[in-house]
This record gives structure tokens, sequence and C-alpha cells, in this order.
């Protein structure tokens, strides 16, 4: 994969056509606008798509799996085997994001690409391990900058795949125990935020356990010193193997022209590196909600995305993602379907 | 009907119910209350059926149609013909309701309840007119108190109907130009407000148009002096009969145990009078979203109920309520389909 050609793929999408979506949703039986959002969800696909009258007919949630050395530092109440054990969940349909994407007529795709634990072949799962987990990034580089390549390459011929089977929405996801701490460490550097402003709880730590967490982040940056504007520095030295995948994933995307649903703080810290590396990858990416983790919010307003949905998850796996699919899908089939002024004979 | 035995057969839930179903959802594989929103909704439902792993085969939109004689106080954008014109687009299934309806599994139920407007026998229309729209009320009272008596007991008959057809769960929605002018005069005069905190801008006015909204709404109150704590007093002379459709609606639901996703500032106010007659209704009401109209918050947080959407909708007819519905059927699937620890055999 040479990098910089593939990131000169990425081009912004063509604003003509969200002038085009908006007129004819001027014409349909609503007055201006009223619509609110459901408007720009289904401007922006038509923009995505240079469909004029696109459809989905396949949805797809990529679930990401990766572990983390920084999980000895104590900083998540759960155990590093639960990553592997969620992964065989996950195969079985029982996760939330199983249910969720069932919930939103989409597959999911479980890919292992850095779990600590060596699976056997199993029905449905992609695997493409980079990593038997990342190194502990408070006392190093969590991955090699070849490792934190072949992620992004993991990623992006996932997209490339998917985009030739016909796929048309994808979201991402992932499993990680650790993961909100390099994710949080992501954000702080890319955004220039403080430590503590980007730092929540994870899946569910007490106090003590966040000012540990707190530490440990702090810690990352000054024994890395990630280089802000190099998003592939910054992915090595405190990023994560599923993180990685997701950067992939946006920009392989982006490539291809599919719109990608990003889901909360450690999707959108691969967003943000995907961002770093070329801004244009926005304008495929749409927010799917406003996690309850702090450093979600500063991630989403560096890239100026807007959450979809404002529901308190904090589950990650996809779960927000898969459900904000139904809600881009309403704003499609407003715009498809609704008819105009003149079809249906009403004062305009 | 009496109204006496009517009410009070609706009974507050019984808190229990959350206490069991928040059991189950502490077993699921997820950190604990990480499915945010969602638990509660499920909870919520859980409790109003009085079921421990309760389903919804079947889910049904009500559209309630009326007109309003202070449209000719030019308070509307849209001449008074459209809400007929409205009904057989709705019939016709070209409009924001039929789309968003057929999304969420919804049936769309038509009603016309006081339409300016003599419809023929039409295939799929209700009809239960109580008023060919209501009189002026910035001159005198919408109704008499036995025409708005009259308009809560269709929505009471309906809402038992579908309950007895075997519909699990309710949407409101309505129809009817110029409605958010009752809709804002009932909301100032139940919550407290003043009327130019609680007045929009409805479909879509100016500013000269909405300073002659804030006017109309205040003679509206000073002519018909409405007593606050009377909800039949208010309905009948500042609201409407498509409102009045939802207040029965509401209260008929709570009757029989069924859930009511209510949509905006219309259903709102709808809602708002029947919390007025019983406050324990709302224990059986969803709040879809959170309209771009004022009055709309007032009113939710009078009736301590927070908004599920917020995407700027602010177009009625039921729109929000059906595109809440798919979110609302989301938490019920996570809380039956979700895998245990057990079953998953995974670390807690």
């Amino acid at each position: 994969m040479n990098m910089k050609e593939f990131l000169g793929n990425i081009r912004p999408v063509n604003t003509e056509f969200y002038k085009l979506a908006q007129q004819r949703l001027d014409n349909l039986t609503k007055p201006l606008g009223s619509l609110g959002r459901l408007e720009e969800f289904a401007r922006k696909l038509v923009a995505i798509y240079k469909d004029e009258m696109p459809e989905i007919p396949k949805k797809v949630v990529f679930t990401f799996a990766g572990d983390h050395g920084v999980a000895e530092e104590g900083v998540s109440a759960f155990p590093q085997e639960v990553t592997a054990q969620m992964v065989f969940n996950f195969l079985n349909g029982g996760a939330g994001i199983n249910v969720l994407a069932r919930h939103a007529g989409a597959d999911v795709v479980v890919i292992d690409i850095g779990v600590n634990f060596a699976f056997d072949d199993l029905k449905g799962l992609v695997k493409r391990k980079v990593v038997y987990g990342t190194k502990n990034i408070a006392r190093g580089p969590a991955m090699t900058p070849a490792e934190a390549v072949r992620c992004i390459e993991v990623g992006r011929e996932l997209a490339h795949e998917y985009a030739d089977k016909g796929y048309r929405l994808f979201a991402t996801g992932e499993m990680g125990i650790a993961n909100t701490t390099p994710s949080s460490a992501i954000a702080a550097v890319i955004t220039g935020r403080s430590v503590s402003g980007v730092t929540g709880k994870g899946t569910g730590i007490g106090n003590i356990a966040f000012n540990n967490k707190v530490r440990v982040i702090t810690e990352a940056i000054s024994v890395n010193r990630p280089d802000p504007r190099d998003g592939l520095d910054v992915l090595a030295k405190i990023g994560g193997a599923e993180i990685g995948g997701i950067t992939g994933l946006c920009l392989g995307a982006a490539e291809k022209g599919i719109p990608v649903v990003i889901d909360g703080l450690i999707s959108t810290a691969g967003a943000l590196i995907a961002y770093t590396l070329n801004p244009d990858v926005a304008d495929y990416l749409f927010a799917a909600h406003q996690s309850v983790e702090k450093g979600h919010q500063a991630m989403l307003a560096h890239m100026k995305l807007r959450p979809i949905l404002n529901l308190d998850l904090r589950l990650g796996e996809g779960t927000g993602a898969a459900l904000a699919m139904t809600v881009i899908d309403a704003g499609l089939k407003i715009y498809r379907e609704m008819a105009t002024f003149s079809e249906a004979e009403i004062s305009n």
C-alpha cells in the first residue's frame, strides 16, 4: 500500500448534490425544512453517492477486536480475557451489536485484528491479526509503525471488499478491554485538550481508578511524545489495533464513496486519526451518537460532526452506530418515498 | 361516558416491575447501565405491560385531523384547505407519516375529528367528526364543553378498539392548519409560562407573523380565562378537536395498559390536558422527540418526560413519534434478545 497515493484518492464530496437533493426535499408535502436533520441525512447520502435517487440495499457493521497492554495498569473494570470471550459472544449472536444490527437490517463482520488469544478457524470470524495485543503505552509505543500501517491496511481492504460486494452503508464498532484509555489519549493529543478533560469512566470504574487512568494517559503521552499532526505516529505510539482498523475502514470507505456511521469514543478516535491523515474523510462520516464519554464530544467538535442520537450509550461494539443507521435510513426513505406537492395536489 | 369513573380507571404503574426488568438488564453481556436509555425504555415497557418478557406484535399511529377558526387571524403560513388536502395525502400514503410509519412497522389510522370539509366515505378514513373546525379562540371558546368531552370520547374509543385488536404500542399524530396556536396557548395556561416563552414559528412564519401569533394567543387567554386546573375547560376554550382526540387516546391507552408515544408540540398539548385530568397517565407516555417549538420543552418538563430524539423536527403528523417507536423497539429487543453473562460464559 502506497499511503500517499491511497490518501490522495479521497476527494471532498461535490456540494452541488446537496442543492439538488434540497430541491427535491423542498417539493415534498411538508413545510420547508420541517423534517430537520432527516433532510440533512438525505442530502449527505445523495452527495456521497453522487446519485440523485440512491438506495441502500445492504448495510454492514464492522466490529474490530483488539487487546491493550495498558490493561495491566488497572484502567478497566473488566479482565483482559473478556475481549476474546466477547468475540465468541458476537459470533454466537448474543451481544448488543448482534441485536441492534438485526434491528437495523445490517450484517455484522467480526474481525480479530489484535486480540491476545489464538482463535481457531471459526465460522464468521475474519482473522486479520496484526498483534497479540498492543504493548503497554504507559511504558512505550503500542505498536511499531509497520504494524500501525498494517492495521490501516486491514480496515481499508475490508472497506473495498464490502463495497465491491454491494454494501452501501458501513458502521464501525469495536471490542477491546481498556480501549477507552488509548482513545482518550488520542483525543487529548489531537484535539489539544487536557487529559482530564477527555477522560471518562469507561465501562464503569470508580474515582480512584479514574485518577489512575488520567495518570496512565498522561504518562503514555509524555513517554511516547506522539506528533499530533501525524496520525500514523499517534496510532503507533498510543493507539490500538482495532482503532487502526477503524481508521483504515473510514479511509477506504471514503475512497470508494461509501458513507460510514461511526460509533462512540473508540470508533471516533479511529476516525479522528483518519481525519488527521486526510480531513476530506469527514464528508463521508455520520456521527452516530453522543457518548457519555467526555473525550467523544471533543473529537466530534474537532471534525465538525454533530451526533445523531443522545441516549446515554457507552457500550461500544458499534451499538450506537447500528441504531443510528435506522435513523439515516429513515432520512433516505422520506426523500425517496414522500409525495411532492404537485403529485398530491396540495396548495403550496 | 362517566368522566370521573373513567379517569379513576387509570392507575400508576407498579414500580416493582422496574426492578425486575433491571435485574435482567444487569445480567446481560454488557457493562452495567451501558445501554443507557434503551434500558430505561425496556424497564418502562415491562412495567406498563406488567409482563416480564413483553412483545409488541402490532403498532399504530393515530393521526387526528381538525381545523381551527383561529386560522382567520393569519397565524399560519398555509391556507386552511391544506388540512383536508393532507388528509387525502395520508390516505394515499404519500405523507411523511406514511413513510415513517412504514419504516417503524406501524399502521396509520387517519381520523377526521374536526376538519372543516365534508369527506365522502373514503377507504382508510375514520369518520368521527365532532366539529367542522373550531371557532376562533381569539374571540371566544373553541368548542362547547359537550363537544370537548365528545373529542375525548372519540380518542378513548379508538384506544380501546385498537387495544382490543391486539395493538400494543400507540403513537399520536395530528394535522390541522394553525394548530400550533391553540397548543402554545395550552402550554402557557397549564405550565404558567409567558406566552412569548412558549410560542414558536410553527411551520414557518416570519417575525411579524410571530408577533401577531403572540398577540392572538394572549387575546385567546384573556377572552376565555380557562382554568389551568381544569383540563376540560382548557380544551373547550382554547383547544382543538384533534388535541382533544389525543387527550382521549392517552387516557384510554393508560386505562388499557398500552404505552403511547407522543409526538411534538400539538400531541404534547393533548397529553398535557390528559395529565391535568389524571397525572398518572404520564407513566404510560414516551416523549418521542424534542421539537423545535419552544412550548414543547415546557410541557415535557411539566410532565417530567425526557424526549428520546432531538432531530430538529417540526412537521407533526406523528412523524417524530413513528421514528421514536423504532428506538423504543430497539430497547425491547436488547432486553429480550441479548445473552446473559452465564449463557455466554463471560467473566462478570
